[in-house]
């Protein structure tokens, strides 16, 4: 777990419906740089291993990717949402169903830049259900690429989403997991 | 001008319609993060004054707004797309009208971290016709705050924006300017 995140989360983070946390004051909206870098720094120590491109999907997961890759010394790419009608040849193409807007999305990456072979380190802000990082698997798996590890910043260890990467056996890294909500404040694993 | 990023647009810009240029190569899909990095110190260096808040929009001005504010050590906002229903009161809003998406597109930043008497410094990936600005400059006047510059990657030097936001005072910097298209490629603007 990386202190400062967990501090910030637990001062700051809003609760807003049973399920919904949101880190606006320094990660979804306004972002505080400096908690960034670290976050950034963690994640790349974390995954030192061969790396060939860095992948999360637009807006919020950009910031995250670049601060890890700004370390690592790869580039980031970023899934775009929306139907791309201008070149559908040139990309693969997944679906994401946000629990949040309780709405699918279609996500994309051009066959460009994810590549046969390329090892490939996931990064996102979020984790629970786990839809996100299915869709950005599924575009992995098409472009015959390889997941070499997930980087979170705040899971909810109260979905189902981290545990069944996990399973699955994936390197998952969460910086801060929270346990459950109670009483509208989030009650965070203290490992 | 940045000289690695006029040689990168040279070399890797995609024209698409009459007047798109894509640069999802470095910039809007695939981050290139040694020359985000150039950009951003660009802008910094350019903008040292007192600046409390860097503005942006999601999601493609994210990381150009981050590159800089790691090195000025200020926050980053990036205004967020779409109608916040959950919060109405406590948002200023506006509207964009993409022409590359021929759409209306509201947007919003909170009222928590765009207050009064705020520097704020805008950067963006793109400046065409300046409606992204526009709308940004419009939150930024509903707060009371000011806009003390604004960083721009690649300006539309043949569309009007640049020229308006020039003529209406504000000290607007951009690290490359397409002068024009021409047989499918662009020229860049030589100073």
């Amino acid at each position: 777990m990386l202190k400062n995140l967990v501090e910030k989360i637990q001062k700051e983070a809003i609760i807003i419906e049973p399920n919904m946390v949101k880190v606006d004051g320094f990660l979804n909206h306004q972002i505080d740089v400096n908690l960034l870098a670290e976050m950034g720094f963690a994640f790349a120590t974390r995954f030192i291993q061969k790396i060939d491109v860095i992948l999360t999907l637009e807006a919020s997961g950009i910031a995250l990717a670049l601060a890890c890759a700004q370390n690592l010394k790869v580039p980031v790419l970023f899934a775009k949402k929306g139907n791309n009608t201008l070149h559908q040849d040139n990309v693969y193409t997944s679906i994401v169903f946000s629990a949040t807007k309780k709405s699918e999305v279609s996500i994309y990456a051009s066959k460009k830049y994810l590549k046969v072979n390329m090892k490939v380190l996931i990064i996102d802000d979020f984790l629970s259900t786990g839809a996100a990082i299915s869709a950005l698997l599924d575009l992995i798996t098409q472009a015959k690429a390889e997941c070499v590890g997930i980087g979170i910043a705040i899971e909810k260890g109260f979905e189902m989403g981290g545990y069944k990467l996990r399973e699955a056996g994936y390197d998952l890294y969460s910086l801060a997991i929270i346990d459950k909500i109670e009483n509208k404040r989030v009650v965070m694993r203290d490992e």
